[in-house]
């Protein structure tokens, strides 16, 4: 089968792999129907990340079960499923608790796995991994490609909005005009925020934040924005989603949170050096978030996408097939593209 | 009127400075009847924080009105009153909203304003700032003695707790063996934690915090401990409350919370790095607390303390006159004493 291997840094190839096959009898193995580049994929791309040579790409996926292991309970074959970023047991103290991000037999796709860039994808723990979709969806080309962000972008965007307390009436300020910050746009706008403001640089993409509930759009640099976002909020966003990742991202979340409010940190942290959290003590500033348990959040936000109350398909504006992935990361890394959806 | 004043690193003297007066219809001036000099008082001590020579010292103390300014509503000549560690006004949005910390005329004790470590003080916004006590406590100087560390460090050790989310039957680890870390550990025993594991150095304070509570005592050094921790709780606490303030203690908290739980950092930071946020964004765990809301917290935990369900006292382990009061910084710069109580 042809998968996506890293080869180096600006260096991703369609190779030629072994088929993907059951190893454990709790695995399954699904053919790749849809498959998501994502922004974090950019580190290795970038070499700031380095993989090994060889290691297999894509945490973004969903497919079509076509072997199932001994021990699987609950997919069968030819059941469409759609996979969170991560791989969780389904069973452990965290998973239970909706934390699957912290499975005591969490893994990542990619790498010595197999990864959703390719035809086919050996899944861990099935069972606890993966959630079927319904008949309902078959033929549907737009709810398919509405329900793809779920496996990451919109988990991550939803799990910063509900980290930082966003409820009816919030004022929320979103850091980042990437796909998880536009995300967390709908996702603030989902859980009834009446204020969103988008700080962000890229004109197309804060058009787009408005489509998806933005109530002000921020351009002006850092300082400049944490002074704009407190006059307009009167003193500070009731909750702020950094959906970047650095530390100018960060401070800034920290510096235009209300006092006692909360900022989350969800963009994928590359900072060589950590925030001042100095005036985070003061105003009694919390700090949360992180990486998503897009797992726990499938379930209700797909529910949504169904029913035609959420609808994420638009940070997808280039689709390539397995051949077009290295074109992809190449689009999405000169910000051609935002994001590329992959059909094998 | 004699007063602490600061005349430089390691030089705190008792000065004769003008008699504290009405200066605000909104003001009373109170005569000090108990203070306490904190652990936060040995920053400018040791030379590390540079208040301006001439400021006063202290922001625990308890008193009885003198004088009444024209607009006060809730006081009256004889009330003896207990002080936050901080001034409020009790009626801006943060007042209101329990995070008197933040109050948009808030000010602090000490510096150019009145300090506590003196004969008399000027309260301003003393309708906001501070709070009567019952006639109950009259002639009780061991319930008074019980009183005075609700101005601040016992109120900063309930604020650790509850930002934290201690509940009946959480696994809490209280880093620090202050008097910040101790009433940590009675605060935690309050709330209803089952297991307490108290870190820190120095035997008899370790001793002490066993008594209010604490179930283990943790004394290895720092990766030990946060090993340690790890083991004990099987993965982590439910609640970390930093009472220390170095980086060294704030990376032990985050990396010895559970997945998904928080660490509370209430030690005043004087670090110049700031925390590695890596492992938090993994394993989602949320850094909170702050500078203690001390005046929103004073009613309930004052209801205790008379109740005799609480008794932080042991932790001020000196008593002083004010011209003891020099000789009470030695003591806790050197560590032979815990906590100064100070009778003017």
């Amino acid at each position: 089968m042809r998968a996506t291997v890293y080869h180096g840094p600006r260096d991703m190839r369609i190779d030629e792999v072994p088929d993907s096959s059951i190893e454990a009898p709790t695995d399954v193995v699904a053919r790749i129907t849809h498959a998501g580049i994502c922004g974090s994929d950019l580190w290795p791309y970038r070499g700031i990340d380095h993989p090994e040579p060889g290691d297999r790409m894509g945490h973004e996926w969903m497919g079509i079960v076509e072997e199932v292991g001994a021990e699987v309970r609950t997919l069968k074959k030819g059941d469409r499923v759609i996979s969170p970023f991560l791989i969780s047991d389904g069973t452990c103290e965290f998973c239970r608790s909706g934390l699957p991000s912290s499975c005591v037999h969490g893994a990542r796709w990619g790498g010595r796995n197999d990864g959703g860039q390719a035809e086919a994808i050996r899944v861990p723990y099935a069972d606890g991994t993966l959630v079927v979709l319904p008949l309902s969806v078959e033929g549907d080309e737009h709810l398919l490609k509405a329900i793809l962000p779920l496996t990451d972008v919109m988990a991550t965007g939803h799990h910063a909005a509900v980290s930082a307390g966003v409820r009816p009436g919030s004022m929320v300020a979103v850091i980042g005009d990437g796909a998880v910050g536009l995300c967390g746009v709908l996702a603030a706008k989902r859980l009834g925020a009446e204020r969103i403001l988008l700080i962000g640089h890229r004109e197309p993409r804060l058009y787009l934040g408005q489509a998806f509930g933005a109530t002000d759009v921020i351009t002006t640099g850092d300082e400049q924005a944490v002074q704009d976002v407190l006059e307009q909020t009167h003193g500070g966003a009731d909750a702020v989603l950094e959906c970047v990742g650095t530390l100018e991202a960060t401070n800034m979340a920290i510096h235009m949170t209300r006092p006692g409010k909360a900022a989350s940190l969800v963009g994928f942290t590359h900072a060589s050096q950590a925030p001042d959290l100095t005036y985070r003590l003061f105003q009694n500033i919390t700090i949360t978030g992180g990486i998503a348990p897009a797992r726990a959040y499938l379930p209700a936000l797909l529910q949504d996408v169904i029913a035609g109350k959420l609808d994420p398909s638009p940070v997808l504006d280039m689709t390539v097939d397995l051949d077009g992935v290295p074109a992809g990361y190449a689009a999405m890394d000169e910000r051609s593209a935002l994001k590329v959806l992959v059909r094998p």
